[in-house]
C-alpha cells in the first residue's frame, strides 16, 4: 500500500534490517530554524500556526528540505486535545501554552467533552497537506500527548516547577484523575485514528511527565492508559498495523514494563545508556533516541563524538532510530544539527553490514 | 564512644536489626513548621539564620520536639560551600538562593578558593550547639551537596528550568567542569570532616541534579567525584567509620553503580519501587526513602495507605530508613507529617520480629 521511498524508519519499526541508522529529531520543526520563525510570524499566533493546515504543513516539511531526515512529524501541539475538550488553550510568547481555568474537581472533569474530535479536523487537514508536499519521500509521524501528560497540564494549567497540584491529586483525589484519564483515553484514541486516516504513517505517544510518578501511579495513571490506547488502535482497521512509538521521559526505570505495552518502539530520554536499555527490553522491540539535546551546543567534534558513543554503545545497529532524548531547543545552531545527522548516517553504516 | 540513646538509624546504617523502621524527613526543619517561620523572622534573612549557630541549632531541633523522629539533620544550605569558595551567595524570599556571578569559563573556576573551609566554621558551631541541645537523644546528620549539584548551581546561578547552560558545558567545555569538580571534591571532603569533628554522627551527600546527566556523564561528573569524597572520608581518622548516605534524585537507573560507591545507604527518590531497588543493590547496603512528598497532601487514610504500601513492598524491614523521596514542601500541614511518622513506627513493627 505504502509507496514511500525512504522506508528506513518503517523498516526499523517492523524489525527489518536497513543500510544505516535512520534519524529524525524531536521538535525538528521549531524555533531553532529561521524559516520556522518566518512562517510563525506570518501566521500570527502560535495557535494560528497550529490551526492553519497550509502553514502547519509548511513548517512540518521545512526540516525535511534542510536536513537528510528519515521522517517528518506533523507540526502541532499536544494541548490541542484539552482545547477540543473544552479547556480553552491560550498562548503567550513569553510563557508558552496554558489554560486559564485548570481543573480542580470532579465536576469540572465531568463536563469535559470527549466526543469532540471533529474540532481537531485542522490537524487531519494539515496531515493531508503535508503528505502531498512530502510526495512520498519520507513517512509522516502523527502524535498525541499521553493521558497522564495531558492530565498534568489540564490540572496545573501549564508546565509548573514541581507539578505539586496534580501530584497531590494523585493521592487526595485519584477518582478525579481516573475520570479524566478515561475521557482522555477515548479522545486520544480517536485523535490518533483520525491522524492515521488522514495519512500519518507512524503514531507516537509523548509521555513527557510520566517520570513525576512513583511506580504504582505510573502504571496506573500513565502506562495502563497508554496500553488501552494501543489496544484501541490495534482494534481499529485503520490503525491496526500502524507502528506505535511510546516515549516516557524519565521512564528508564520502567523500560521492562513499557516494553510489554504492545508498542513497536520505545523512545529513550538521554539519561539511560542505550545498551543497558536494549538488555532490559530484549530484542523484539525497537529503540529510539537517545542523545542529550545539549550535546548540540558542543563543537563539531564533540557532537560527532557524542553521537558515535551512542552508536558504539548500541553496537549492531538493528532496530535503532537515532533521535535526541528530548526536543531540540530553540538555541541550537541548525548547522550543528546538520553535522549530527550527516555523521549518524555515515558512521552508522558499519553497524548495518551483514 | 557514642552514648546516643536512640540508635535505630545508626544501627540500620551498620546493618544491625532494630525494633521498628526508623524515620527522618528530608528538609524536616523548614517552612512548613510555624515555629521555624518564627525563628526565621527573628533571624532576619535566610543566610543570617544559616550563619547563626544559636538559631540554626534551634530550628534543627524544632522537628525533634514535635515529632517522633529518629535523627536530626543540621539546618544549613548546600550553597554554603560555593559561598566560602568565593561566589557570594544571595537570597531573596521570592526567589531562593542564587549567585549574581555564575561561572562562565576556566579562568573564573581557577580563582575559586578551595582552601577556605574555615569560613564555614559557623556550621561546625551550629553542630556543637545542636549536639548539646539534643542531649544524645538522637543522632545528628551532617550533609553537603554533591560536586555535580554544586557545579550546576555555580554555573547556572540558581535552579533553572532546564539547566541548559551547565548541561551544554558538559559537552562544550568538560575541562572547566573537571577543574571545578576537583576543587569541590577537596572542599566537600574537608567540610564533611569538619562536620564530623564537630559532632555529626552520619554524613549525607545530596546529589539533587545527577538525574540531569546521561549515564557516562553521571559516572564522570557525579558518581566518581562522590566516590572520591567517600574515599577521602574513609582515609581520615575522624570520618573513617561514619555512616555515609548518598542520594541522587533521579538516580533509579544507576542504583547498581551507586551501590558500589562505598556508601552505607542509598537515598531513593519516590519514582522507583523500593522492592525493585532492593533487588538491584543486594542485601549489604541500607536504603532510605521513598514516599512521594505529595502524599502528605492526602487524607489521613491515604497518607497511612501510601506509607504502608512502601513498608509492605519492602517486606522484611531490615536495613530500611523511612523518609520522603525528596524534601517536605512548605505547604504540608505538620499534623499530616505526625500521622505519617506515627504510622510508620507502629505499622513497621511487624516487619522487625525475629
Amino acid at each position: 500500500m505504502s509507496s514511500i521511498k525512504n522506508t528506513r524508519i518503517l523498516d526499523v519499526l517492523n524489525g527489518i534490517p536497513v543500510d544505516k541508522t535512520p534519524v529524525w529529531i524531536m521538535r525538528q520543526a521549531g524555533r531553532y530554524l529561521p524559516e520556522y520563525k518566518k512562517t510563525r510570524a506570518e501566521a500570527g499566533s502560535f495557535l494560528d500556526l497550529c490551526k492553519s493546515p497550509e502553514l502547519a504543513s509548511e513548517v512540518t516539511i521545512q526540516p525535511i528540505r534542510r536536513f537528510d531526515l528519515d521522517a517528518a512529524i506533523i507540526f502541532s501541539d499536544i494541548l490541542t486535545i484539552p482545547d477540543a475538550m473544552g479547556l480553552e488553550l491560550k498562548f503567550e510568547d513569553n510563557r508558552g501554552p496554558y489554560f486559564d481555568n485548570p481543573l480542580n474537581n470532579n465536576d469540572e472533569v465531568s463536563v469535559l467533552n470527549d466526543k469532540n474530535i471533529d474540532a481537531l479536523e485542522y490537524v487531519a487537514e494539515a496531515i493531508i497537506h503535508t503528505k502531498e508536499k512530502l510526495n512520498n519521500e519520507v513517512p509522516l509521524i502523527g502524535f498525541s500527548g499521553s493521558p497522564w501528560t495531558l492530565s498534568t497540564y489540564m490540572v496545573e494549567g501549564s508546565a509548573t516547577k514541581e507539578f505539586r497540584k496534580v501530584r497531590s491529586i494523585v493521592f487526595n483525589n485519584p477518582d478525579m484523575l481516573n475520570m479524566l484519564t478515561k475521557k482522555l483515553v477515548e479522545s486520544i484514541s480517536k485523535y490518533l485514528i483520525m491522524q492515521a486516516k488522514a495519512g500519518a504513517d507512524v503514531l507516537m505517544i509523548f509521555d513527557s511527565w510520566g517520570g513525576l510518578l512513583n511506580t504504582d501511579n505510573y502504571i496506573n495513571f500513565s502506562l495502563n492508559p497508554m496500553k488501552q490506547i494501543i489496544n484501541n488502535l490495534r482494534n481499529d482497521k485503520i490503525t491496526k498495523n500502524k507502528p506505535i512509538i511510546l516515549f516516557t521521559k524519565g521512564g528508564g526505570i520502567w523500560l521492562n514494563q513499557i516494553s510489554k505495552s504492545g508498542c513497536n518502539a520505545i523512545g529513550l530520554d538521554w539519561t539511560i545508556n542505550i545498551s543497558a536499555a536494549r538488555k532490559i527490553v530484549g530484542e523484539n522491540i525497537s529503540l529510539q533516541g537517545n542523545l542529550d539535546p545539549c550535546a548540540l551546543h558542543g563543537s563539531d567534534e564533540s557532537i560527532k563524538q557524542a553521537a558515535s558513543k551512542i552508536l558504539d554503545d548500541y553496537g549492531f545497529g538493528h532496530r535503532h532510530i537515532f533521535n535526541l532524548g528530548h526536543g531540540i531547543d530553540q538555541y541550537v545552531n541548525p548547522d550543528n544539527l546538520k553535522i549530527l545527522i550527516n555523521h549518524v548516517k555515515e558512521y552508522s553504516k558499519k553497524f548495518h553490514k551483514n
